[in-house]
């Protein structure tokens, strides 16, 4: 099975495939009927054996599917297909602990980067840093569509700019400042400050 | 005005209107209508105007939104009149990063605590990590009101129940874990990962 011929509407289906199936298993079935399987998912049976063929046969006629069977190959499969690999720059104190955080399934840290020269291939969260001058290269050779940005903020829009030069089309900001991209790129901003903030709104006024 | 009545969309957006105006009044900016405060703040004119109206009434037609008095109104209802001091728990790279963003005002670092006999003692953001057993000591001696968890995930549980057993009535917790608080202790969770799930799903979506 190649990851290109699968239609994307199929891929989509499948973590809802596993839901199910990871509910059946927990509830000691060992094996589903094709029916009971697509009346959980909430599709047609025809539409989820199609669905099922493109990842081969595992049915047998009378029986059903085989519940771990199943759970396993699909599970397999969508990891392959939603495996998201990030560039991460700023290796500092937040940067070490999103990237600790941000090293597990599906997504997979391709690469921690920073400009300090006393940080630059030393290891932070098991993986060594790299230099930022090296981010296209990477990005080109990790296919990574995620950048975090975990730098201080009078940098942070430089280094967006650079994440979106080298074609990277998500960013998550975790800089305390306001960014600019071009349209087409998606951009979220996490403030921490900002969380802080709100709890002492509400302690505030729950003190009034 | 009431806690009740104004909508946790609204107050979830005066920090950002509160960091646009701040960077307008560095800028010498006097007064800011509210089509550029909007722009500014990346919201609609319509939404801003709707949101302060939950404030009083700041603007002149024609004139717009005194930067100053605007700020200083906002400032307030987020609990910036006041001081806030906060104990944060967890002196590792996480903690290190938000004692850093923390020390702002209106709040202030009151303490920063660790178990790690190798962290105690040592400077971390420029203060010294105390020893975590010296909590209630610490909450009642600086009177913090706020606690903030960056402690790994397993102790994050035990942390939050010395933090209620001290006196701590509003908890942010950066953990990973879900946080079990008695009634009247306000609880907020900023999981981190979730963001880039968040991320990572409207980027699946946009490429199907």
């Amino acid at each position: 099975m190649s990851n290109e011929t699968v239609p994307a509407a199929t891929i989509a289906r499948i973590p809802n495939y596993l839901r199910v199936l990871s509910r059946l298993a927990d509830q000691g079935k060992i094996t589903v009927s094709s029916a009971e399987l697509a009346q959980a998912a909430g599709v047609q049976s025809a539409l989820l054996r199609r669905d099922l063929s493109w990842f081969g046969t595992f049915g047998t006629r009378g029986v059903g599917y085989d519940v771990t069977t199943l759970r396993a190959s699909l599970g397999s499969h969508v990891g392959a297909a939603q495996s998201w690999p990030l560039v991460l720059i700023g290796a500092g104190n937040l940067g070490t602990a999103l990237a600790r955080q941000f090293s597990q399934p599906p997504f997979e840290l391709a690469a921690l980067l920073d400009v300090d020269p006393r940080i630059i291939g030393t290891k932070r969260a098991g993986i060594t840093v790299q230099c930022q001058t090296t981010l296209s290269e990477v990005v080109a050779t990790t296919g990574a569509s995620i950048g975090v940005i975990a730098t201080p903020p009078d940098t942070a829009q430089g280094t967006c700019d650079a994440l979106v030069a080298s074609g990277v089309v998500s960013i998550l900001n975790f800089a305390p400042t306001l960014l600019q991209v071009p349209q087409g790129v998606l951009l979220r901003t996490v403030d921490l400050v900002q969380e802080l903030q709100i709890l002492a709104f509400h302690e505030s006024h729950r003190a009034l």
